[in-house]
């Protein structure tokens, strides 16, 4: 297939010390080689080798000097797209990384378009789909956690994973299609059993990959957990206090801003996504007003709860408070926060200790504002997330689009299994599993439109 | 000199396709190695040539992978630095940045300084001091003439300038050593003509050079422009009509935000800085009232001035504002803009040419709502910044600190030519040209103090 040769700023949009121009297709080359004088007149970028780099000046069109660069080259196959890549490595101006892109315009280039790149490492067979997308993954990732995902499904863990899948499907339709070749001399159906055993073992796999999306969700988008409280029970105070060791990792890297963060916080390699549901307010005659209910029904998104109680509140309020608050915490875990506990005498703390003691609930007494006993609360939210039972080494499903596939496809296979189970005709459920492989085609890319593709990579940024 | 290996993030700040990760230092190839697993098991950081690069792994101390990435080597002298170097493209996820910059801080790298890989290039005599600080400005130059400026300094083209002059003042300094040496033999002052005609020249060329500040210093940071008119004359609609063109060609590189260019116009290659002085009203009681004043005074910071006239205003009210405007603008080139004279008839647009047809004034009819004739502007603008004088080879002062250097270099050489014809003792003006090549040094960096270096490298990015 004959391919445009594409161009685009690879590194960060903005200002920097370097930038990287990346140039992929046929004639990578071709429209780099007159642009580039090598500081060693001999070294022409045709007769460098793969995986060199040489040092040079970029002429434009007029003979004058853009910039002086360092350009890698890159031959097909070896390269990120499968394709001839040269990576020219100028300095971080913005006046210079544009004006580069129009002289490779000028020249020959298409500039790419978002992901295009990945694209081509997938037509070209160097990654399948889901690989690709976890390109786009792996550089969203801003936790241990949803690195780690990333990392793991971009190196082929569930590729290998489908493929197992689709194997052992591929065997049951071959067993069902032997059925099928003697089904005008009306064999028994013995090996009915055998299919059953062998659909029930997909099922078991697929259904645990269908699960691993809740987490693998929350593990890449972070996990979300509700702070409720009333205004002045020191929330916000909280959140800082929370917030305060990551913003010290983080500010080594500059543009980490921020609105970035906004109220995602990394605890342990974990992200965690606060909502902010202000306004939860005693038992007063307003309780029942649009507005708080509206707090109460933000609380449903979350998986954690933290009550921020401010303990120098009279026992009766916030007892009336939790007879609230409680209502809206089915399959949550919540913790109990007793904040400015600082202020409290020890008979005061025992006494609010007694509080909810009949409850399941964690609690924990801090002071927000004083920074005692935040890293306690910390383990207590790492704890609460309960994902000791996933392994490093789990398959985690963290794509929506991935999801939707799995669950289709455990819808089929039901379908299966209650057709061996009324001993419908094997060509219905060969046509089943059939469809079954198909679904499993369009998570690897076997199977993909247009439409699939450009969904998908319309999503990367320009330049991967 | 031992020096630590230093390590930052080379790449503009944010998320991106790909980051590169710079490591420079004795240690640069000792800190990587063990780090990187290459995908070909034989290629190992230690055996590989200088210039070329190899895909791999970069694993973590538990032995996970951090990413794959393809990395660079340089060795010393042939590398920016100078000193052996390093250079990691990652995937640019701010995770990946992050960790793998504090991988490499826990195997003995430090976290670079601003500008700290472009002071060792000057430190290990891969430029000097005045190229160096041309880096930065590379860097943030973003037009073509602030471009050109920089990369002619980058190429050291000030520097041989300087280095001339340098030359004639020790030539200079032989000639008066020469007189010393007879000083007690009182000989005749015979030379002392041909002192003045060297002198005579290194002041012109300094005093070319100091010239050439101010508009290098336009060049760099946008020629000011002011805007005046009345709030309805079309002074945003006109700025958002002069931005237009240059907003499509910006958005090809994502990142280049409106903040960043704010009220800044390139065109043709200059850069233009709008000053905005809202509130000039007709000469009602209101003309004297501090308000107004302010936004005079705001005028003289502007070497082209666009006064913005509705054209569909009475003639009697354009003049009287005339009168309040003609006095502000010494010095300065003033663009008479009728604006909506799309709304004019023939007629009025006759009248309207008569105004001030005494005056020397440049003057347009546009339309900035219909865009017209707004390029035409734009070519009146470019005319009015009398840059016409300026050749491409032309060495211009852009640095401030090198202006003043420059000014204190010209105080001296003025006394010593005072000296010359006052007949001041030899040893005297000796004194006085090693101050001169002491000031010059202080500009390519053969002198310099701790307090100049940090004052010059604070000031780069973090990677550079």
């Amino acid at each position: 297939m004959k391919q445009e040769t594409i161009c685009a700023v690879s590194t960060p949009p903005g200002k920097g010390g370097i930038a990287v121009i990346r140039i992929s297709g046929e004639k990578a080359i071709e429209i780099t080689d007159p642009l580039f004088l090598p500081a060693k007149q001999f070294c022409n970028i045709k007769d460098m080798q793969a995986y060199t780099c040489a040092y040079g000046q970029i002429k434009t069109e007029k003979g004058a000097t853009l910039d002086q660069v360092v350009l890698t080259l890159f031959k097909a196959p070896h390269s990120f797209t499968g394709e001839d890549c040269v990576e020219i490595a100028c300095h971080g101006s913005l006046y210079i990384q544009q004006q580069l892109i129009q002289l490779l315009i000028c020249n020959g280039c298409r500039l790419a378009l978002p992901g295009e790149f990945t694209q081509r490492a997938f037509f070209n067979g160097k990654m399948d789909l889901s690989q690709a997308e976890a390109v786009a993954d792996l550089i969203a990732s801003d936790s241990e956690a949803s690195h780690r995902l990333a990392m793991n499904q971009m190196r082929g863990d569930f590729s290998r994973e489908l493929s197992r899948l689709r194997n052992a499907l591929i065997d049951f339709a071959s067993l069902i299609e032997l059925e099928l070749d003697f089904s005008e001399e009306d064999v028994a159906f013995a090996d009915r059993k055998q299919l059953s055993t062998l659909i029930e073992s997909v099922e078991h796999s697929m259904q645990k990959l269908a699960n691993s999306f809740q987490i693998g969700n929350a593990l890449k988008n972070g996990i979300p957990v509700a702070i409720v409280g009333e205004t002045n029970a020191g929330k916000s105070t909280l959140l800082n206090a929370l917030l305060h060791d990551e913003k010290a990792i983080v500010s080594d890297i500059h543009g980490t801003t921020r609105d970035a963060i906004e109220d995602t916080i990394n605890l342990q390699g974990l992200s965690f996504r606060f909502i902010d549901t202000a306004g939860i307010r005693d038992t007063s005659d307003r309780i029942e007003s649009q507005g708080i209910e509206l707090a109460y029904k933000k609380l449903d998104q979350a998986s954690i709860v933290l009550w921020v109680i401010d303990s120098t509140s009279p026992n009766e309020k916030i007892v009336d408070l939790g007879k609230n608050i409680f209502p809206h915490i089915q399959n949550k875990k919540l913790i109990l926060v007793f904040n400015k506990s600082d202020l409290l005498s020890a008979k005061e703390k025992q006494q609010k200790e007694q509080l909810f003691a009949e409850k399941p609930f964690d609690r924990i007494f801090i002071s927000a504002r004083q920074n005692e006993h935040i890293s306690e609360l910390e383990n207590l939210i790492v704890t609460s997330a309960q994902l000791s039972n996933i392994d490093n080494n789990d398959i985690v499903v963290t794509n929506a689009r991935h999801y939707e596939i799995l669950v289709k496809s455990l819808d089929t296979i039901h379908r299966v299994q209650q057709s061996l189970n009324d001993g419908i005709s094997a060509d219905f459920i060969a046509q089943d599993i059939r469809e079954i492989i198909h679904y499993i085609g369009e998570i690897t890319g076997e199977i993909s439109t247009t439409d699939i593709l450009s969904n998908i990579f319309s999503k990367f940024c320009v330049g991967k």
